[in-house]
């Protein structure tokens, strides 16, 4: 076959795949996640059910692709943020709110992630956590942040925190929460601040 | 019809939907949610399909129920360890500290909960929001905690923040993972710390 022909089947296949992921996520959105079926994804994506199985197994594994695209794409637009600010500790600050916003508006994909993979986490999760470890590190290393908790830690911390934008119903509420996650990653105080045994 | 017979028909009923949710439970515990069909169930429970629709429409009521009950016996066990412990700070410690091992432990029941749930939160998951806002509440009256943002608000961030527990691999890191939680719960330093404008 042409390299052409082989290049259109793969164009095909991708936007098949696009499509059934769409479908997907619409389905997911409006009815929640327990009752979809390969039947309503095929007949949502406008596809018939023997053509879905040849692109997915079962439900879910569309869920776990539809999953990871959604975080690689929150993971670019993390990185255009990133990009954008100057120095590890204002760098975290506005990934951690832009990553917060996301978890706000969006149909809580993290939830869902971890529902689906279990103690296993996905790939591009693993990436999203890296990637904020990184920026943790570096704020560590300049005196910014905290040193006695590993920089993965606090990521998966950070992540799981903000996921509480979910629920939230206004705009500062979700600053606030940045700010309540902030504070947790400064440096302990000197140790002479009352937090002594006095059985408060 | 006599009381008595009423009252064995009700533990009858009771003692059959027990066996529903612990057939659930087990069966998302080996195989993930998704899959779980009403005749697994079914199956699994012992009992036949058309019985099981006398007590649940479908799956996703099923998992609610599961979910409600799961959230009600982590509530009665929080409770009894606030009851051992003395002074608001410390209650809030211990309470946080035994919600992290319980999330550690535990089949990830409040990822669950929020993804089957969505916006609309369960009504024991409010409970144990409250009952943790509570205490919140109590220690910032008594100076131990932040007061710039509302109890309730630190209470989601802290169950939040607390289910990265579930995917951590040492009783050490989920210890430190209740010691970043509680840093986010002090009150705000005096503003002189150097976090300043200096685009750090």
């Amino acid at each position: 076959m042409p390299k052409l022909w082989n290049e259109t089947i793969e164009s095909h296949r991708d936007a098949v795949r696009a499509a059934i992921l769409d479908a997907t996520a619409s389905l997911v959105a409006d009815r929640g996640l327990a009752p979809v079926t390969m039947s309503q994804i095929a007949q949502a994506a406008g596809i018939g059910r023997a053509t879905l199985y040849k692109y997915f197994p079962d439900v879910e594994a569309i869920l776990t692709a539809w999953h990871e695209r959604q975080i690689n794409s929150h993971l670019e637009y993390l990185s255009q943020v990133r990009n954008r600010t100057v120095g590890p500790g204002q760098q975290v600050e506005s990934v951690l709110e832009a990553y917060a916003f996301l978890s706000h508006s969006g149909p809580g994909t993290a939830d869902f992630a971890r529902l689906h993979q279990g103690p296993h986490v996905g790939l591009a999760q693993q990436h999203l956590r890296g990637f904020l470890a990184d920026l943790l590190r570096q704020g560590a290393d300049a005196g910014r942040f905290r040193r006695d908790v590993a920089p993965d830690e606090l990521a998966a911390f950070c992540l799981h925190a903000l996921e509480a934008a979910s629920a939230l119903t206004s705009r500062d509420a979700v600053l606030r929460l940045v700010k309540v996650t902030m504070t947790a990653l400064q440096p302990p105080p000197p140790p002479h601040s009352g937090s002594g045994g006095s059985g408060s």
